[in-house]
């Protein structure tokens, strides 16, 4: 079974995760489990995304993303400031877990940041993507906050950390580690094998 | 047309160029460019490897480039030290890019240091690679200590650098770059849209 490490700061994450749902890889064939990249970043000695700290790589990775997301047919727009905090998604994921609504959930958030160069980090952005998905937002927002919920991410993301992953999307099977959604086939054929 | 951009160090430039040679993408249909990648990390501010210095990044880099060889029927072995000094393999490519044997060289010596983990960087192991395609191994490392093919390989390098290579391997195709053995696909998808 593979599990789908996702940030929603993440370029590359938006593009995987639209993959994975054209794909049919979403629950409960496919785990799609948030966590967050700040404190993991933080240990490597990064105080931001690395494609802030190398100019090269940044540009490329604009450009790349671009690139990708018109072949997939998804629209791109560069949310200011990058990264984009997006503490109360994954906050809001991680508490709807199990909610047949997830991964529309997901990736309408990826949508409205890097489609719609929306910041994604307040509680109206959330909530309109809540709505629009004729979920009840204040109560999915409320209980996003629940200190349970909390300790939950902490804890994907000290897992995270604990099974090798350094940046994201990641995907596991068992013990093995692919990163990047350029390696989404190969983790497929990896599991399928 | 596709430009190979490779540094004789790099682990996943080794699986690139065997998948490259497989697919019947050499000269003249694609170009391979030796580059030297120090200088350009050396600019960011890295004074070893990106996977030196960053453990789970590196950990994960050498089961990630033992399962890719696995996958592909090709040997590995990890070297030590990592990375090799690359520096003279990249001189004999460079003074010999025209001659016929420029892939079997460049893939026997990517098989030397990743399939047998040997040091690549002596005029003994480069030579044998020379000599086991029936090249004169003396009058090749001679020539590769022209100063003009110094002076090329160090403008490759500086051309790469302004193309925005920032790691190995890269695809160029125009003004596009695609970075990593794992773009392969999609560089030659470009190319041939």
């Amino acid at each position: 079974m593979i599990t789908f490490w996702f940030e929603f700061a993440s370029t590359y994450s938006y593009i995987a995760a639209e993959r994975l749902r054209r794909l049919g890889e979403t629950p409960p064939r496919t785990v799609w489990r948030p966590f967050l990249l700040g404190p993991i970043f933080k240990a490597q000695g990064y105080d931001t995304s690395p494609f802030n700290l190398l100019e090269a790589k940044g540009a490329y990775m604009w450009r790349d993303v671009e690139r990708l997301a018109e072949a997939e047919g998804l629209g791109f727009g560069r949310p200011d400031p990058f990264p984009q905090n997006g503490l109360l998604a994954a906050r809001v994921a991680t508490a709807h877990e199990a909610a047949p609504w997830l991964v529309d959930f997901v990736c309408g958030v990826y949508r409205a940041e890097f489609a719609e160069a929306r910041d994604i980090s307040t509680p109206e952005v959330i909530g309109a993507a809540l709505s629009g998905l004729g979920v009840d937002a204040a109560d999915a927002l409320g209980r996003a906050q629940d200190p349970a919920v909390k300790a939950r991410l902490r804890a994907a993301t000290v897992e995270a950390e604990a099974r090798g992953v350094f940046g994201a999307p990641c995907f596991t099977i068992g013990d093995e580690l692919f990163w990047g959604q350029d390696r989404l086939d190969d983790a497929l054929r990896w599991r399928d094998r």
